[in-house]
This record gives structure tokens, sequence and C-alpha cells, in this order.
């Protein structure tokens, strides 16, 4: 379980940019995390990663300051929390600085720059629908560590977690395609908590 | 550290009584009491009672379904959490019965019904405001368990804890005059989470 | 168009029961109304009625404190806009004597007790499904002002408005449905504001 | 009465930057310009001029997509609507251009930069506390059309209203002394809606 902590937007669902001090960025945060900690333990388990959602997601991967906020919160909270955080950012580094363990993360349904950014929603290629040319590319991404970008040049990508957006249409067929076609290679799928979990039971 | 758990009326500030269904009551006493937990856990602390707030505090003193939902509430985020609750009300033996520790609350600034429940606020007589008439009131309940009613009879009030409203005009002069009438005929007070606190320590 | 007004609680959709005081309950209501009011202008046409939403709509259909407040801010705001209120509650009387145009609303989808109130849906019989029934009960409603209630005896219903939930599901077969079988039958439908549009125009 | 919108965030108290999708900062102006329109009418009066707070006012002033936004929503709920805005700021124009009414707003507590900008809050001399010297300052500001800027130097403002933050300490005598030596120096104060209220009334 892991929380998507997010800015307090709930009428724009957390994806607009706001300029929010340090000070109320870092309760936020912590107060997001708690309330998840307590439904996490009336559900008999616990909250093991955070992944920021929307706008600060997207803030956090190359701002320092917010990222700084963000890092505060997760480790005054829980240092054993693991932060998942955009692959190739500037804050895989920040948070593994700060002492936090991270987890980098690619996204199947998205084009790539070819400095590994993401290719931007306004922009031609951006989403990627075809389950089976995505379940291809993230093939090429475990075994190579490469993907293809919008020139059709290979990119180098490291990533421990596939993100599939979970609210697109096609995605569980997606996530099925992924898994399906990586396990066929002899991929072994874990959880990047698991030892965790398995050290708390 | 207590957490003053509410309705979710943030506008109206928690006191208007609402008509929530047991399933999003327990779920937002839930949220609270782990968002407070992390803000407490970022503060080298955690919180060891929740009281309940404003219309949800005289709600759950005698409606049994929502009683039940914060008792539960309560007991699945952590069973060691004390309630604190209006002296002489059925919630006391209700959280009791559920396995809840609890802590009967009475208060100073306010007057009494001959049955023992307060003088509603929109009769006379339901706020005190002479520190000294208060101090010698709260000797009286904790050194013979009575308080003097509307109608000056005795009524008897089981109490743990003192409650003085840190909202009222001369609040704070009213809890030292409280405190230092008890501590000067020899009442001892402590914090009743103090022993949990050493054994946590 | 018509505003929709509802107790401040986004949370719970507007469906729980809170008691408002008046002061509040005035002041959110014409916020609501006015609110609508500049999104109406903005769209070339103007509020013409007010319809209560969820739990404010049944609890002003017998409460006269709330039913007082409701109409003293439509009364506040423009005294010309229509109230659509349960046909037979004492709500619609309580608002033609404080000089408010009322439209009384039979509801096509909902089973009716032999006092003229709905089934409470928490019982059998509380909604309805079959288009062809309802169309036929709404029919019968129209030409003899009776319809069938629970026990299958005839029940006098004065109504101006048929309303039909626009979520649930097959709610617009069923409007379809109660449309034709008036028209069939050669009821003329008109809109219950028309004549103060055509005034506005 | 002027309606002071911002951006839909309450906890901030509209004192944060947030990057709105113009659909929604439209529809947002409308929502609040129009509620207010409600409580004005209740009240037997009605909305005059607009002048955004906190974050949307300092962005509009220069960010031309969101002025467009405030204006357009404006223009249409009533047309008449004056603006208010930062005196010297490209607003000013974008907002004549269209068509409305605007309102050039100096402001009396703050310190200017040479180029007629306020000094920003983090640095030295951004906010001025004693009554007599803005007092002083405002007069030449109306007789002279200048102040002086943080060096000393006279930087030319040229504004039709002058605004007193309503939440400072000494707002009250601040606002009393500007008043009274405009005043004694022959200074006429007027409304700048009154013709427009006379033309109402």
């Amino acid at each position: 379980m892991g929380a998507h902590v997010a800015y307090r937007d709930l009428v724009g669902f957390g994806r607009r940019n706001m300029d929010v001090a340090s000070e109320d960025l870092v309760a936020d945060v912590i107060y997001q995390i708690g309330a998840l900690q307590g439904l996490a333990a009336a559900a008999g388990t616990r909250v093991r990663y955070v992944k920021p959602h929307g706008a600060l997601y997207n803030t956090i991967a190359h701002d320092a300051r917010q990222a700084r906020d963000v890092i505060q919160a997760m480790l005054a909270v829980d240092s054993s929390l693991v932060l998942v955080a955009l692959a190739g950012s500037p804050l895989i580094g920040w948070a593994r600085d700060a002492g936090l363990r991270t987890v980098a993360e690619a996204f199947a349904d998205r084009g790539y720059m070819p400095d590994g950014s993401l290719v931007s929603r306004r922009e031609k290629g951006a989403v990627l629908h075809d389950a089976e040319v995505v379940a291809a590319r993230m093939l090429r991404l475990v075994s190579e560590g490469v993907v293809a970008d919008v020139n059709g040049n290979d990119v180098r990508i490291q990533a421990d977690s596939i993100c599939v957006h979970g609210d697109s249409p096609g995605a569980v067929e997606m996530a099925r395609a992924v898994r399906e076609r990586l396990q066929a290679s002899g991929v072994e799928i874990a959880s990047f908590v698991a030892d965790t979990a398995q050290a708390a039971g």
C-alpha cells in the first residue's frame, strides 16, 4: 500500500501546480501519509511507499525546494518509506542523499524524449495505446535498459517499476499484456517492498 | 496529545449535527486519528487519547449507533487509545464494554441539571464565569463527588478529568484558579495517560 | 434553468441531514442561487426556479423552520423564483403563504404510501423500474389525479410536474416512455416557467 | 460593494499561485461574482466592481492568459462591472481594450521600485507603518502624481484609488490619516462608482 500524496486541491484532483510554502507542504504530506497509515492499520496492513500524485509528482521531479519538503515529510513520519519517483529525475538522487530508499519508475503508456523525459501531453506521441507495442517496449526496457524515443533512437532508462495509469481506457489489458510479455521472456516480477513486508510480518 | 475528531464540516467548525452513515463516520474518524498520528510521529510523540469535538461529542454521548462507529474506529486504529467522554453518559459504558479505556469528563464552566446532564446553552445558568466559584465547585466535585445543580441541590458526578474550554474568555485564569484550589487542598493532579506514556518511553 | 440548492456538504453530495442554523442556511441558499444566476447570465439565460436537492429537499418538505429559511432566501434574491416542492407536502402551503409561486412535484419512479408520501427507500416497493408501468401510472396521475399506492388502492396526488431521477439507470428511456404515453393520450406538456420566460424575452 | 474573487484555495486564503486552466478560472470567477450578486440583492444593493484577491491579483497584473480569463468572466456576468487593478500594470490596458472600465490602484502602505512596481514583501522597505509618512506620500501621489521610490527618487504613479489593507495593524488609523491629510489639502474623495450608484437608484 502506498500513499499518493498530493496538493490540497480536491476540486482540481491535484493536477494543478500550486506554489505551496514549505511549512504547509511538509504538513500536508505528513497529514496525508498519516491518514492513510490510520486506514492501513484498520485494515491490518501498513503504508510502505509514497508516490506523489499529479502536479506534485511532476513538480518535485525537478524542483529542489518542494522535493526537499516531501522528502522531509517522509523522513519525519517513517524513514523506512520508499519513494517512487520518475526514472532519471534529479529527485532520485536528492531522496537517496537524504537517506530514503527510492524506486525509479517508467511509464508504459508514455512516449519518451531523447533526454529520457516524457513527451508533453500537449505533443504528438505523448500517449501510447497499443498494448502489444507497449509490452514490447517494456521488455526492451527491462532486458536492454532502453526504449525507443519519439525519433526512433534508443534512450537509456533505468527503472525499477513500470506504471500503467489505472484510469486510462484499456489499462487492465495493457497491464496484462506487459506482465505476460515479461513473464514469457523469463522476467520475474516482484513487489519492490516484498522484503520489507516479510520483515514486518 | 489527543485527537479531537469531528464531523467533516470545516465551515461549521464541527458544531452542526450531521446524519452521517456508519461506514462514512468510521472512515472519517480513522482518517482524522491517523492524520494526527502522522503529525505526532513527526513531532516525536504519539496520540494517546481521543476526545470527539463539537456536535459529535454531544451526539455520541447518547446516540448508540454513532457511538458504536467512533468506538469501532478507535479500536481499529489503536485499541490502547483512551476515550474522553461526558461523565455520566451512556457512552462511558458502551466504550468500556467494547474494551476501550475511558476517562469521564466534567465541565468546570458549565451548570448541571438535577440528572447530571449539562444545562442547555439556551437556558439561564448554562455557563459559569466566576473563576473562584468554579474552583470551589471543582474542589467539591473532586473531594465529595458532587456539584450543586441549577436548583442548588447536590448532584453526584463521577469524573476523572475537568475540562475548561480553551476558547472562552478568561479560560487561562479559570484553569489556573481550579488547579491552585485543588493543589492547595492536597489534590494531586496527574495526566490520565501518564502511565501509558512512561510505558511507551 | 433551476438551482438545486443543497446543504454545504460536498463530500456527502448533500444527501446527509445537517442541523444548520437559520442564519447560515439562508446565506448558503442565497449564495448558491446567486452563483447559478451568474453562470446563467454568462450563458445568456436566467434562473427561473429552485428545487432543493437531497436531504434539504426532504427536510423542508415538513420542517417548518428550515422551510422558512429557504423561502426567505428565495424571496430575498428574486421573489419571482418558482419553488418546486414535494406534492402534498406542507411546504407547498408555507411557500404560497409567503408569496412564492410553487410547482408540486410527483415522482415517476417511486412508490406511494396510502397517505400520499413516498415509500421509504429502505422498504420494498420504493423504486419502480418498468418504464411502461411508470408511464401508465403517470397517465393516471395526470388524467385522473390518482396513483395506485403500495397496497393497490388509489391515492390522490395533485402534481404540476413529474420528476425522473437523471442518475438512475434507464432514466432517459423512462422519461421518453412517460412523455410519449402522455402525448399519445392528448396531454400537452409545457414548461412551468414558459410564460415567465416569454415575459422575460 | 465589490467582489474580491480569488483562486479556489480556502485553506491558503487565496494567497498561493495556482496554475488554473482557463475554463476553470473563468467559471470560478463567474461563480464568485454571481454568489456575491445574490447576497447583494438580498441586502438591497448590487455588485459594482471586482478586485481580485491575493495571488490572483498579483498574477493577472502581468499574466496575459489569466488576465484574459478574469476579464472574460466579468464581461460575461455584467459588462458594467469596474475592474480595480494595480496602477501601472499591463492589466489596465488589457481590460480597457476589452471594454471594461478600470480603476488604477495605489498602495498606501507599500514601498515602490524605480519602475513603479511594488517592493517585494521579501525585501526591506516593502511595508510602511508610519501613518503620517504614508499620508504625506499619498498627498504627493494625488497632487503631483509621484511617490518616492526605495532610493528616494520620484516615480510617476497614475492612480484612481488608494488601498489600505484592512487586516494590517493600524489600518484604521492609517486610512484616517490619509483621508484627513487629503481633505485638509482640498482633495475631494469620491466613490469611483458613485455615478453608477445614483443611476441605479
